[in-house]
């Protein structure tokens, strides 16, 4: 078994400093040139590769972005980085992975790691009530030394990046594509609120109902969790109500996916006999049986921009802090 | 904007060597008294944080656990990969991620990255041909250097280590249920065969055939992709033959979410009219309604035994390189 050498090895063995040995690495001509030789010979005998841990402290750059999300069995956040690797990979860069699990204390944990190995910048892909005193100070300390993108999430007072999908457009476009094909009596299954994204689009739909486009029906709007188990339980709800909606919406597709599950136990055809759409164009929304129609996050472009934002040297000094995606309507079978 | 300083800046202005600076930061006592004072009050003044990079140099280890796979928004891979980062993380190890998305070429270059980047091992999982005769050497060549781990997968003539399910228990201890419940009508739709784990099954169903434990019914074994989408065609060319099967085994789930798709699309009530397994216990297994009985690997496990095998720096001297975890028999609603 060989070890790995290192500069220190080459160094040592040559009589040089790793100073001298990294220049001939990294080609550059300040040095003699029978030190040259003798460096440049021993890096041949033990087939030596420029090691880029050493390689990069001397260029002070690391190509590493580091990217802390909730947990990346949710496909919501694989998409997201798989784009994002696809990225950083034609550019050189390569990602590193923190799953914080929903422990609110992980993300401070994970962007003092991160910081510590002195990745070039972080894409921080939040959920629900992170916000501890401790990670907001953190943010604060390191928000103008290195970039930090957060992607569909913001907090307040931290200058970082955020790039977003317009969910206000996305979720009005969902909207008015019910209402023009004439239903009025449409539910909202709205997950956990107190959440941002929540809130607006249980704002949206409030104002709709308020505006007369939907019949108002309190019964209609349900509140819970963001999980399959919470759309069937609210789904079975809506079908004992006397008059049952024609279209019910998930907040987003895996609440979404509870509702078709909920229909199929109740042998209700979809969308022959009710409606379905969901929010976020996740995978699974196109591999139930009738697929969810949904709308989609331009996936590609957040992640292209998060990792735009991280490899352009001159982004931290710019002013533009906030970038907004469109979003799509994705029609399939359910809608 | 301030930049991030290294050790280098540190060491330019105390007037001293990095190593000096690295020795400080070590807390390494062959430092002369005032030397020390002199860098730490620098440290102190610009509130420098020890950078990872320059410790993991000095120490030769950077703590960094590489992981190569197909596509982190296949659950499979995503659910290996959250039980490995979980335990790296307790160990003090972060993950690299690197997608090949199916790419064979990748392979080889993401595993050289990895190596340039010095990481302490590197985790594989493998997919469907990938084995270039370039992957081979660079595997070769680095097999005895570090620790390289497959997961659920592996290469002739390379010694690299290899944890996996038994997949042979696992798929015996299905056929043995379905047998014990009394079906004889089983269909078998195989996905894409010449691959290793679709042969190993495909053997042991001709043999329950052989056996006559099984009726023998050449079109009840289909071939094709790894595809929901597979699933659910030949699913329907199933439902059309004379005699219908009673059980259907999808070779995975994926697999067996196309089957169940192909069965709400003929109004067939699952588990009444027809029944379905389906093969690796993926959370898209559980999620739908009826959620599918299945076979699961010990993703926990696996993931901590590759992890122990790449931080254990014994590991690669020991002779033992194949690690196998019992499956897990997962009775839901499809069977």
């Amino acid at each position: 078994m060989r070890r790995n050498l290192t500069v220190y090895d080459i160094a040592a063995e040559a009589g040089v400093s790793v100073a001298t040995v990294s220049r001939v690495l990294n080609n550059n001509d300040k040095v003699a040139e029978n030190t040259r030789y003798k460096i440049q010979s021993i890096i041949d005998k033990y087939d030596f590769k420029p090691n880029e841990v050493a390689r990069s402290l001397f260029k002070n750059e690391t190509k590493l972005i580091g990217c802390i999300l909730p947990d990346i069995t949710n496909p919501y956040y694989s998409t997201v980085l798989l784009e994002a690797e696809k990225y950083a990979l034609m550019n050189g860069y390569t990602m590193m992975i923190c799953n914080t699990r929903g422990d609110s204390d992980n993300y401070a944990m994970y962007l003092q790691t991160l910081v510590e190995r002195q990745v070039t910048g972080i894409i921080y892909m939040g959920g629900e009530s992170v916000e501890t005193m401790q990670l907001h100070q953190l943010l604060k300390k390191y928000e103008d030394r290195l970039p930090i993108v957060m992607i569909n999430w913001s907090m307040q007072d931290i200058n970082c990046f955020c790039v977003q999908s317009d969910e206000e457009q996305g979720f009005l476009m969902l909207l008015d594509q019910i209402a023009k094909e004439g239903y009025r009596d449409v539910a909202l299954l709205a997950g956990k609120r107190g959440v941002m994204p929540t809130e607006l689009k249980v704002s949206l739909y409030q104002e709709a109902v308020r505006k007369g486009i939907f019949n108002e029906r309190e019964e209609y709007l349900i509140d819970g969790e963001f999980s399959v188990e919470y759309g069937m339980k609210a789904m079975k709800q809506l079908l004992s109500l006397p008059v049952r909606p024609e279209v019910v919406i998930g907040i987003n597709d895996i609440i979404a996916v509870g509702i078709l599950n909920a229909c199929h136990m109740h042998k209700l055809s979809v969308p022959e006999d009710i409606k379905i759409v969901g929010f976020d164009n996740i995978n699974l929304s196109s591999v139930v049986y009738p697929s969810i129609t949904t709308i989609g996050h331009d996936y590609e472009n957040l992640a292209r921009k998060a990792v735009d934002l991280i490899i352009d040297k001159t982004a931290l000094v710019k002013r533009e802090r906030i970038f907004t995606f469109p979003m799509e309507y994705i029609c399939r079978e359910s809608f």
